[in-house]
């Protein structure tokens, strides 16, 4: 049993509370019974796991975990309730977009920087599509603690690729003026981007996109969360393939 | 110019942090001069308005407004970026639900207690509607410093009620099973249930439902997110109002 907060297992998942960290070792943080379910459901093995040691979680299916005495599982923790769980992943054992094949939709985010934001639009895409995501640089990174917790599982699922690969047409989301999107033609293989919060898509990206799409707003409002812009997009295309 | 911490003003701001102290005195705060702004063009008058002594913010529509040193008005900040403006509004003045007229769409909102979801959903109801809400107790408290921020002002247009002045049909949301959102009729007056992210609607919320609706989810995927399933029902009522 763990019982010392100099662990090097416990120095690791602390290391990875920092995106730097994480992209330097290729490695990240997963909280929680549900989460490290979700994850081994999708065939990641981890590459450490300590487990509560009063109260150890998915002890079948984690044989190599490692127990950690309660405080210091707690002092790990980023939760309110400490889990009974933490296991580290490797960020190559994530879905990747397969060259052919694989789903025929998908968002593009340019610079989503929101981490909440970015955990929610692959909830959505998961649960909507099945569709891929794709990010540009400036994005939040998906494997943070907090995108991680958003996504409820489905960072494990959905394909992850960078925002230049993106598959037939792309489709501009802005948030007014153009097309309603009920009204596009929503064939064949397509990818939806969505720009960040304040700052919408850049020239260059909208220079890029086949077509603008926007989501008819009620009269004054401004502007819709993008998550909920994302998963529309995704809903209408849903709706569509019936 | 405010230049002690102590200063009642500031004392008053600090107060209501705390849920309780909002209930308790009526008023709630709001930071930054989008959101403010969002306030008065909404009609509200600020009870106090604090504006940073260097960079005030807003002066020609907050005539009253008091300076603050910039390092007292930062500690008061949630915000990441120290705000120029702080103000206190009365909860009494935030738009209610009329006995006729009004919206003749809402969201019900049953124990969502994540400030931001129920933000999020209040900036849905204002774009996607114009939409009424209805919180029933264990909600979250829509003046809370994280569902002002995510409301993005909507808070100050979207009329607000209690769960139980529901109109027209109750349409209640459920993850799977139930008939699919876009073969539902959506006439007249109507109010869509949603629950709490984990526990959903309870038994005797759904046995007041006229009908249950479910968003057609992808193969495996288990839930959305509830500001999305509020979204994604608000944006088909209005596509077929059209």
């Amino acid at each position: 049993m763990i019982t010392s907060a100099s662990n090097p297992r416990l120095k690791l998942v602390r290391r990875l509370e920092s995106r730097r960290q994480r992209e330097r070792l290729g490695l990240f943080v997963c909280e929680g019974e549900d989460l490290v379910e979700a994850a081994l459901d999708a065939g990641l093995e981890p590459a450490e796991a300590l487990v509560d040691a009063e109260r150890p979680a998915l002890s079948a299916r984690l044989p190599g975990a490692e127990a950690v005495a309660p405080e210091l599982l707690r002092d790990l923790s980023s939760l309110a309730h400490p889990p009974r769980v933490v296991a580290v992943f490797r960020r190559a054992d994530l879905p990747g977009l397969p060259e052919t094949g694989g789903p025929r939709v998908g968002l593009a985010l340019w610079r989503i920087a929101d981490p909440g934001n970015l955990g929610t639009l692959l909830r959505a895409a998961d649960a909507l599509g099945p569709a891929f995501v794709l990010l540009s640089v400036g994005c939040a990174d998906p494997t943070g603690a907090k995108a991680v917790r958003a996504s409820m599982g489905a960072l494990f699922r959905v394909p992850l690729a960078a925002f230049e690969q993106r598959r037939g047409s792309l489709i501009g989301l802005v948030p007014r003026g153009a097309k309603p999107l009920e009204e596009l033609r929503l064939e064949g293989e397509l990818t939806f981007a969505l720009g960040a919060e304040r700052e919408g898509l850049p020239d260059h990206v909208l220079s890029q996109c086949e077509e603008t799409a926007s989501i008819p707003l009620a009269e004054g409002a401004e502007s819709l969360n993008v998550a909920l812009a994302g998963a529309i997009a995704l809903y209408e295309w849903r709706r569509r393939q019936r």
